[in-house]
């Protein structure tokens, strides 16, 4: 069996969304009891990473980690026509995930007690984000 | 056809550990002959990475680099209740895979020759690690 | 249903290679028309990639991002015998991926506008690189 399903996301700037809701949901719907479940982002600007989900001080170094890894307006990028936040997030993405497989297990996703899914924007802006969810399995 | 399988480990501090046997065993197990094994650790703070076999100072020219790059204790961190390792721990994490897929074929793991499955725990101290093994094919 | 091809580059040097049409071309073959197209590489000094597929300045940046990030020939390495881009070349594979899986729907992967699929290979020399292309679905 395959279930597959586009969602929507609107970002308001740099930072971390859980969707851990629309996820879960998704697998419902699809009536699939145990395979895997694939979530893919359609940009290379915004990423998605499996994170811990219980202190927001983790997202927020994990942030604090990531400017200065990939400073914005670096003059070593060339490539900076959408501003000083337009090749770092696309170096960002690329150092994290485009999609995250999880199992799933009893029609539900097999996440451990500390991981959220989260989509992660990396453009300062607020953009619309598409993802596709596809469940394969029995 | 779906397969599953979940594994326990421990580990005994910071290090890479080699899976490719229980690997090689889930997919015996399956009886599946083509298709993909997808391998999910359920922390936030121990990984998954495909690396190098033969030579061990690979593994340990990558951690090298990784303190130098997460540092331990870095004082922009602020998440650290358990520890200088803590904060690093997670951004090893979403800095390498949470998960590996591997194309099956034959009723094998069509692995290159000197690819080699690796749990990366990035605690200092012992943990119990679950890992969850999904083969689906044919 | 599961189709599995492999596919065989020749690089001429690091760099990223585009490789959307052998991407395409498998799908369309596997007669496939919803599910997933996985895409491994067999190797662990070559990686794949998402990436802004518009301006070549994008991949010119994350070349020198990357070249930054993780020098050949620093000396802080041990594994060197095949050269300073030896060890780099392991480790930016890791932090990057050695698998891609795309959403495949009507028969089609469901790729963003802007995202195209890279091999990009971290050595200087030349090399073979065996990728194995996996596609699940109905």
């Amino acid at each position: 069996m395959v279930y597959q399903q586009e969602l929507r996301f609107s970002t308001t700037g740099r930072g971390t969304y859980n969707i851990d809701k629309q996820v879960h949901q998704a697998i419902a719907k699809s009536g699939i009891s145990t395979g895997l479940c694939h979530i893919f982002i359609e940009h290379t600007s915004a990423s998605l990473i499996l994170c811990e989900n219980a202190d927001p001080d983790v997202r927020r170094d994990l942030e604090t980690f990531m400017v200065k890894l990939v400073p914005d307006g670096d003059p070593m990028f060339v490539h900076s026509a959408e501003g000083d936040d337009d090749m770092p997030a696309h170096i960002r993405t690329i150092l994290t995930q485009n999609a995250i497989t999880l199992p799933v297990n009893n029609g539900k996703a097999a996440l451990g007690v500390w991981q959220g899914v989260y989509l992660w924007e990396h453009r300062v802006q607020s953009y619309k984000r598409r993802v596709v969810i596809t469940i394969t399995g029995e």
